[in-house]
This record gives structure tokens, C-alpha cells and sequence, in this order.
């Protein structure tokens, strides 16, 4: 078992309560991270600890799971061996293995723009992100040259999806609500919060009337919300798109992930985006007792069409290949992967949010009560769901959002470790 | 008014609160650090932002408050300009000006120590050193060799004041119940915390009969306590005393804390150990109108010998500084400064401490009570004060510590800053 996101844990604790069988779980981090809440935390709202927890303290109770804190980097499928950490490193030997490892950010095509425009994808990339743009504002109060300010106040997130959007939502409340009170030359309520989008409508998976919803919701923060509009050059503060350049201090990438880079150093096979392909039971053909969820595989739902990287499908996922991988050791049939969707929901700054459940749409206040239930309820252990739940009852009646440190100064974005 | 430590902070709210008195204040943090709970931080009990508050907040409501991130880097004593962020920075004119900038670590003529053992000062520090030690056990656990292994679970704490001392029994509580349960291969609860003081007792500048009582307790909890044992060489995970060699992956250097060194460079008058002397008004002889404060003054005591680098010293002078400093501006006499002793303490442990108050020795259950409560009061504002309380409440029943979180890998401990 490689990786401990949604989809790696659910497999782990479903086949630790399986008596007899031995569970080594192996994740690089030593953590289980929720990180649809990453925003929050890049947002100065919650601390990293609240959304991520130690995998070995989920797993204190569980005498037949075993986790290693390495990073798996060969696979040996015809010996059954999995190496850990490199030359000199670990060999596990496996009866059936199934990869977790989650995906990365896709810059398509252009990895060169991840120094100027970081992802979302780890708690360092937060952090860093935080301390960021906390750090141009203390700069703009310092400084007297009004075009150079007004680059420092610019952010801009590339990338409409529920992060970009749940992102520039949050930004624009940190400057409209929180930070506005806080200096004495700047006035960073009106610090430019830009949303640019290549498509022709933010949150594309949404039906429109709830991406037209979405939209006024940004809007009323004050979001500019551009769509339509392709980035054709990222460098250091400034995004060059066809309709223009603007000048911002912060970028953000968040127009895309794809599959995890380690598949193809594995020898695994992989299609466009870099995604594994999977067989309808989630193993991988030609490799015994190997199965693959999460962000990383490539999986085709019951339209054909293939399933989003989002935390639900892994989460369903986890189960099933465990439940295949106990029936693959046993010599029993395996069941296919059915993804029943639970729906989709985006959340648009502190009161507004957007949401999609079975046949119903649901925007504004009510959409934003749907997502914190669901988001609230995935919080993997009980003091985190308890810290949450109070630090944000806490920022939703003072407006101060308590996390608000930079430390590691400003660091290049070239040392951010995305995973 | 520079430094937002307690003596910083101090001064500038009396002046707040003065009509007609225009204060800013400098710190090249953006935040106030609690630094006599930096040890919560690295023993993974307590978030950062749970002991540290954006400066700007607490001056939110004082519209004559003008706060400055930047850092001091000149001062013209005689045409009463401050320099920050060296060429091409700002020049901030004062009438008077108060320096709180705080103490650095200090290692007695071995600067090269540090980066073998680093002090605890800063927030980065306590993240570093949280996940040096977090990471150590997930080496161990995959290490096969009995004798690295041994090392890897070796922390040595040096210096048996009261932060050594905090620090040597939060990670022997760390060890023994929280980690405990969370590995199969090795037993986090059999590694050695080595607490070494070069002085006859720990707690030195407690009474003998606390030093005796802390003593017992850290032994209680797993501690070897090694008193009269002189440090003479430290180096890349071994320090070697006077008693002989010590194989310890983790080193922590809490032995000295000096002045702050940017005292000798803006040719301001220093002692042996950097040190600024100020008069009976802790106004700096010589420098017309300049106070100097907290932990990195050196200011004589009712005994004749000098004030420690301790809060409560920082907490007296900050309001005393304040009122000379507008006494100066007005023409009046200056006040000499007393210092009231509020008594001392420290804590052993979540359920031990060892205390003075006046005449009163205090120790076991009693005295950590009275650490507490007094630890509380002085976090300074009340969202944290709250999320402290939680934390430890929750971390007391359930012995779950919640801030296990490795994250920016184990680092070079050059890389990290002090100050």
C-alpha cells in the first residue's frame, strides 16, 4: 500500500480489520493531508495541523498495519518487491500492492512556470504562499513608488476550478475584511484579486447556472474574473495572456493537475497527463496483484468519460481495491470499481457557495452550509473536526483570522517542495 | 520604538494611549512571539500561531500606531534617523526611541556550534527542530543497524535552564506516551533525552531545594540528568564533554542567551556578552534620547547584580521606558526603574513544576499550576489564549499531541533562521 491521501487510508483501514492480513502502509510524508482545504491554510485561516493528520497516530490502534515514512522509487513486479528510498535503501516484499500516490501539478507542457506560478498541492507550498502575500503587503506599506505598490497588491490565480476559485474567494476576503484594518499608508481593500480563465466559464464541471452564480459570488468580494483568457507566458511577476499583461507580485497555478511523475520512473503505463490506466476492478493489466486509485490512475466512469481527481472518487475507490486485492490473494473473482457521485460543491468566500447533489443546485448561503457539512465531516480525526469547526465559528463573527505569520521569510519558489 | 517582544509591545501600548503621540514600530517579524513556549512548538503540543500574533492586530484599534516589517540596520544618534533595510531603505525620523530588540543565542566564542546545535529563538527553529526529531524516529524505524538506530533516538539537550528543562521533559513525555503506540520495529519510549549542565544543579537560579525537586521529576520522566559535565567540542550529531563522547542525532544548545548583535553594529555601547548598560532610567548614556530594553539591555537590579533576560523583567521596563521616553520629550526628570520580582518558574513535564513566589517555594503539581495559570495570563490576546487551553485540555485526557507534522524535510540546520 503506497500512499496515505483519501484513497490509500480507506484501502489500509478496510483490509486492517481483515484478520490475518499484514498492512505496510508507505507514504513520503508523515502525514495524511486533507488538501481541498490547502486554500485555507494559504489564506491565513487554519493552521496546517488542523488539516492534516500524523498517519501513524490513525493507525495506533491497528497492531497489523506497519507504516514506513519512505518514498517509494523502483517496483519490481515479476519479483514482487518494491524498493524504498533508493539505493541502500528498503526492500518490501508484497503480496499485492496498491498505489495511492496522488497526482501533481500540470503545467502542460510548461514546467518552467512552476517557479514563477507554484501549485496548491502541499502544506510548504502553502505555507510558503501564505507568508507570500502577507510579505507584499508589509512591502507595499513600505514602499513609495505607487506603480511598484500596485504590484505588490496584485494577486492573480490562473485556473477557475474549485481551488482557483475557492482561492481568489479567499484572498478577497483576507484583504476586504481582515487586513484592511491593519495598515496606515496601503489600503489593501483594494488590492487587485484577478482570476483568469482559459475556458469560457469559471467552475466548468458545474452546470451554468451555478457557475453563473459562482461568478457573481466573486464578484460581490471583488474578484475580477476573467474568462476566455489564455496564458501564453509566466514569468517572474508578471502573466502574459492574449488579451494582455498584468503585473502581480503573487501567481498561483491552479489550472491543472495531472498523474503522479513517478509512474512512468516506475515502468507503469500511462497515458496523456500522465495518468495510469486502470482496468475496471482498478488493477493495472500485465502487473500481478498491482492496483491503482486515486489521482494517479486513470479511470473511466459509467458515461465512459473519465472520473475527476477529487477526494470522493478516491475515497471510493480505496475500498474497492482493497476488497479486489483480498480476493486476488484468495484466488477469488474481483468486483469492477462503480463510482456513485456524491456530488460536487465549491465554496465562494464565507458565506456563499455552490452546490451539486443528485438532481438538485444549490447556490448562495445553502450551498456554503453543504459544503462546510461535507468538508467538516472528511476531517479524518475528532480534535481536528473540533479545532475547524471553532477557529472558523471564531473568524465568521471577529474577522480575524488568527494564522497569520510569515516565518521562512520570502523564500524563492524554486525551493517549495510540491510532494 | 523597535522589537515587538513583550518589552516592545509594552512601551508602545502605554504610548498608544498618550494624545498627540505619533508611536511606529519596528520588527522585521510581523508577529509577537511568546519564546518561553517555543519548546511547546517543538515538542509538536502547540501550533506557531498558537504562541505568536500578528503585530498589526493588537494595534489594529490605535489609529497613532504606524507598525513597520522591516529591520533596523543604521541609527544617526545625533540627527535622530533610523535606518531599516540598509541602502535603499526607509529613514524613519524619531524624537525619542526605544530598542527592544531581544537576546540571540549565545555560545561562548564557538559560533561555529550552531550549526550542529541550534538554539531555540524563533519559530523556525521550533519547526526545524519538531521535525529533526519526528523524522529521526521514522529513520530509526526503518534503520536495521542496533547502533544508528541508538543514535537516532538520542536528543541531548545542553544547558538545564529553564528552557532545557522544559524542553528535555516535553520530549521525554513525547517519547514515552505519545509516540509510544505509533511504531511496531522500534520503541520511541526506550530513547534517551540527555539533559547536560555544565553548573553543579540544574535550574540555577532557582533556590536548591526546586533545583532538587526538578531534578527529581525530569529523572521521573526518563531524563539523565548529567550536572558539573562541561561541553568542550560539538559537532555533526556527537558532543564531546569533559565525561567523554555522546552519540546524539538531536543536539539543542540552551545554555546561553547573549545580546542582540546588532547592538555592536549600530555602535551602541556593549559589555562582555553584548549587552547594552543603560543608566537607572534605562536610557543609553550618551545617545540622546535612545532607551534600551528587555534581553538585550544590561540593567543593574536592587542587588547590584544584573536583571536576567527573562519576560517579566521586558514586561516592567516597556512602561517605564515609555513614560522616561515622554518625559524626555517634554522636558521633564526621568524615573529610575525597579524591578518588582514576580517570582520564577518553570514546568517539568505536563503534570509537574517548580516555582518562587516571594518567599513561597513551590513544587510538584502545585508548582505547575502556577506556571500555568501565569503562562496563560501573558498570551496576548485571547483567540490563542482559548486554543491554548483547548489544546492542552485535549492533549492532557487523550495524551494525542496534535502538531506532529514534518514538513519542509529535515533541512540543514544552517539554513535556519534565528532571528
Amino acid at each position: 500500500m503506497v500512499g496515505a491521501g483519501f484513497g490509500g487510508l480507506g484501502a489500509a483501514r478496510w483490509l486492517a480489520q481483515k484478520p490475518g492480513i499484514e498492512v505496510t502502509l508507505v507514504d513520503k510524508r508523515n502525514h495524511h493531508l486533507f488538501q481541498a482545504l490547502l486554500y485555507q491554510v494559504a489564506s491565513a485561516g487554519l493552521n496546517p495541523s488542523e488539516i492534516a493528520s500524523p498517519v501513524r497516530g490513525l493507525f495506533r490502534n491497528y497492531r497489523n498495519v506497519r507504516v514506513i515514512m519512505a518514498e517509494l522509487t523502483g517496483l519490481d513486479a515479476v519479483r514482487k518487491i518494491a524498493n524504498l528510498d533508493g539505493e541502500g535503501g528498503l526492500e518490501v516484499a508484497y503480496d499485492a500492492l496498491i498505489l495511492s500516490l496522488g497526482g501533481e501539478t500540470n503545467y502542460f507542457g510548461h514546467p518552467e512556470w512552476a517557479q514563477f506560478a507554484p501549485g496548491l498541492k502541499s502544506i510548504e507550498q502553502a505555507l510558503w504562499l501564505r507568508g507570500h502575500v502577507l510579505e507584499a503587503f508589509e512591502k507595499a506599506e513600505k514602499c513609495r513608488d505607487e506603480q511598484e505598490r500596485r504590484r505588490l497588491m496584485t494577486i492573480a490565480v490562473i485556473g477557475a476550478g474549485p481551488t482557483g476559485v475557492e482561492l481568489s474567494g479567499a484572498f478577497a476576503e483576507l484583504r476586504r475584511h481582515v487586513l484592511r484594518w491593519d495598515f496606515r499608508d496601503i489600503h489593501p481593500e483594494l488590492a487587485r484579486v484577478v482570476l483568469i480563465e482559459g475556458g469560457p466559464r469559471v467552475l466548468a464541471a458545474f452546470p451554468p447556472d451555478l457557475s453563473e452564480a459562482a461568478r457573481r459570488d466573486l464578484e460581490g468580494l471583488g474578484v475580477e474574473v476573467r474568462t476566455g483568457e489564455r496564458v501564453q507566458e509566466i514569468g517572474q511577476g508578471y502573466v502574459l495572456t492574449d488579451k494582455g499583461r498584468l503585473e502581480a507580485h503573487t501567481l498561483v497555478w491552479a489550472a491543472g493537475v495531472g498523474g503522479h511523475p513517478l509512474a512512468e520512473r516506475l515502468g507503469l503505463p500511462t497515458l496523456a497527463g500522465g495518468r495510469v490506466p486502470v482496468q475496471p476492478d482498478l488493477s493495472v493489466a500485465g502487473l500481478d496483484g498491482v492496483f491503482c486509485i486515486g489521482d494517479m490512475c486513470f479511470c473511466a466512469g459509467a458515461d465512459g468519460k473519465p472520473l475527476p481527481g477529487m477526494a470522493p472518487v478516491a475515497m471510493q475507490q480505496g475500498p474497492v481495491a482493497a476488497a479486489n486485492a483480498l480476493a486476488f490473494l484468495q484466488g477469488r473473482p474481483t468486483q469492477p470499481f462503480r463510482y456513485e457521485d456524491p456530488g460536487i460543491m465549491a465554496t465562494v468566500g464565507r458565506t456563499k457557495g455552490v452546490a451539486v447533489l443528485g438532481k438538485r443546485h444549490i447556490s448562495g448561503t445553502a450551498g456554503w452550509f453543504t459544503w462546510l457539512w461535507h468538508h467538516l465531516l472528511r476531517i479524518v480525526d475528532f480534535q481536528n473536526r473540533a479545532l475547524v469547526s471553532l477557529r472558523w465559528g471564531w473568524a465568521y463573527i471577529s474577522w480575524k483570522w488568527g494564522v497569520r505569520l510569515i516565518h521562512r521569510g520570502a523564500g524563492e519558489t524554486q525551493e517549495i517542495k510540491e510532494s
